[in-house]
């Protein structure tokens, strides 16, 4: 069996051609504000700005020929639906979303841009199952789950791998935790690439099940998420959670306050344009002063995709 | 006496300590948009924020050691107050900012951030003269004008310099135009290091002073400036305007709504916080697309200095 290390490092070549190798940025004024020194890994300039193109194209490329060629189908809304339908265009094979007919018509256009073939259902995870078994029973195509399957996870677990190659020696790497997949991706890097280093996963308050399930050491979900945070509203599945109770070092907590504050701090000081899910990261350090001082601690930066509909001024 | 090229070349190696070798940004989908090639020269990664560093350090570093030590007055309310108190605290010498008492409180903050000492006056230009003249009297600090000044010229003209040393071969650098400094060093840097290359400068039609004043040959106001690129509603000065006149081919005016769509195409698609007076810029060309089709453009993103205290979603 192959170990989790030989294969973060295999979809690291697997996706090159399909990803960026996205920039490292520092700042010298949230290092003075935090006290910590901050490597962020900015996902935001992935292609269709976010992480999850990464664990798409790997979970596309790890299918047996025969597979693939019929295509994937996942239910997602959000980046995931995106990313899927253009790692599979860009690989030459079909992509199904699955959308709830109340997704804003945005994120419809933006699947139809990258090429991916939507069915509309009801909003019910019922209705969305059904969708996508009746699609896979007539195409054929394989059902990708956008968090909870482990090619996805190496996939996810190379943005942190790259980070730990540009920069070895780094104390923490600091992710957000939504689905699972990002955060058990990068704890699975930090541990066979790090050295000594720690991975935390940072959460909002107002939707902290993953907080929760450490506690209980089973998987826990949300009855409401009423956070900006809007990436990370889902809950862990059974491939991340043994991962992240067994490699994660511990998961923060942050209020919506301090996701605002975080993100207008990336926003003004570092000129780049990131979801309010990403600058929970941020955010954690912000809290835990005492822990990340003097630290060499990566911070994910998971995208930058954000509706700028209405601008601000 | 120095030629300009020489004096573009010393400006770029006397500042070179004090600011930031700015990056250069392409994007796929923009240049899709466009039909042209573009070469984007982050200036919002500039320190403060904004291309201003340039040529406040380089008016402060062509002051005798005498003048210099007694330190630097300006009157702004923007990019340059903070340009030149942080190149001043940087430099070692004293900056005295002459603001209206009506500017907001957010503009004071950030430059007593950076170190310069504000004297606030009633916000007519006879005020305003009037004040900084006293301070002049009371301390022997130096006038620096914001952008007509020979020497904050070279120092705006340094930006297009790096630009045409990463890309030598570039047809077109388009420019916003607000009181005349950027373009007129733009347009030198252009003339001297560019081969084969042409200048353009990007107005609002709200405050269409230098286009007005191309066609008439003389030094144009505005009468009213209704324009969200709020760097662009001064006017142009003796110094720069017949540089500007000798050297810069045409100026494109555009509306405020392509401003507004242009400015989103670069936060949402490019993913970095840029100001409405740089997306001029990319507007102009999206507005003229026969005259950029297939060339190799290069683009001022001039500053991200905005205010975010409120977001847009």
């Amino acid at each position: 069996m192959e170990t989790a290390q030989n294969l973060l490092k295999k979809a690291q070549e697997d996706i090159q051609p399909f990803i960026h190798r996205t920039p490292v940025l520092t700042s010298r004024l949230i290092d003075e504000i935090s006290g910590a020194e901050l490597y962020f890994k900015c996902e935001n300039f992935q292609r269709m700005g976010a992480f999850k193109m990464r664990g798409a194209a790997n979970a596309i490329l790890n299918l047996p020929e025969e597979k693939r060629k019929k295509g994937v189908v996942t239910h997602s809304s959000g980046n995931f639906a995106q990313a899927l339908s253009l790692a599979a265009k860009n690989i030459g094979i079909p992509a199904y979303i699955v959308m709830p007919d109340t997704a804003p018509e945005v994120k419809k256009a933006a699947v139809r841009t990258y090429g991916g073939k939507i069915t509309e259902c009801p909003s019910t995870l019922k209705d969305r199952e059904e969708t996508a078994n009746k699609i896979q029973d007539e195409t054929g195509a394989t059902f990708i789950h956008p968090s909870n399957d482990l090619d996805v996870i190496y996939g996810q677990g190379t943005a942190a791998l790259e980070l730990l190659q540009d920069f070895p020696d780094l104390d923490y790497v600091v992710c957000p935790v939504g689905g699972g997949g990002l955060i058990a991706g990068t704890a699975l890097a930090v541990k066979y690439f790090g050295r000594n280093c720690k991975c935390y996963g940072a959460e909002p308050m107002e939707a902290d099940d993953a907080w929760r399930s450490l506690q209980t050491g089973k998987i826990e979900t949300n009855e409401t998420a009423n956070t900006m945070a809007d990436g990370l509203k889902t809950h862990l599945g059974d491939k991340n959670f043994p991962i992240i109770l067994e490699n994660v070092s511990d998961i923060i907590r942050v209020s919506e306050e301090e996701i605002f504050q975080a993100l207008k701090l990336i926003w003004e000081r570092m000129k780049i344009v990131v979801e309010p899910s990403s600058s929970t990261a941020l955010a954690a350090v912000l809290r835990e002063k005492e822990l990340f001082r003097n630290k060499k601690t990566g911070i994910i930066i998971s995208g930058g995709n954000v509706d700028l509909s209405r601008l601000p001024f």
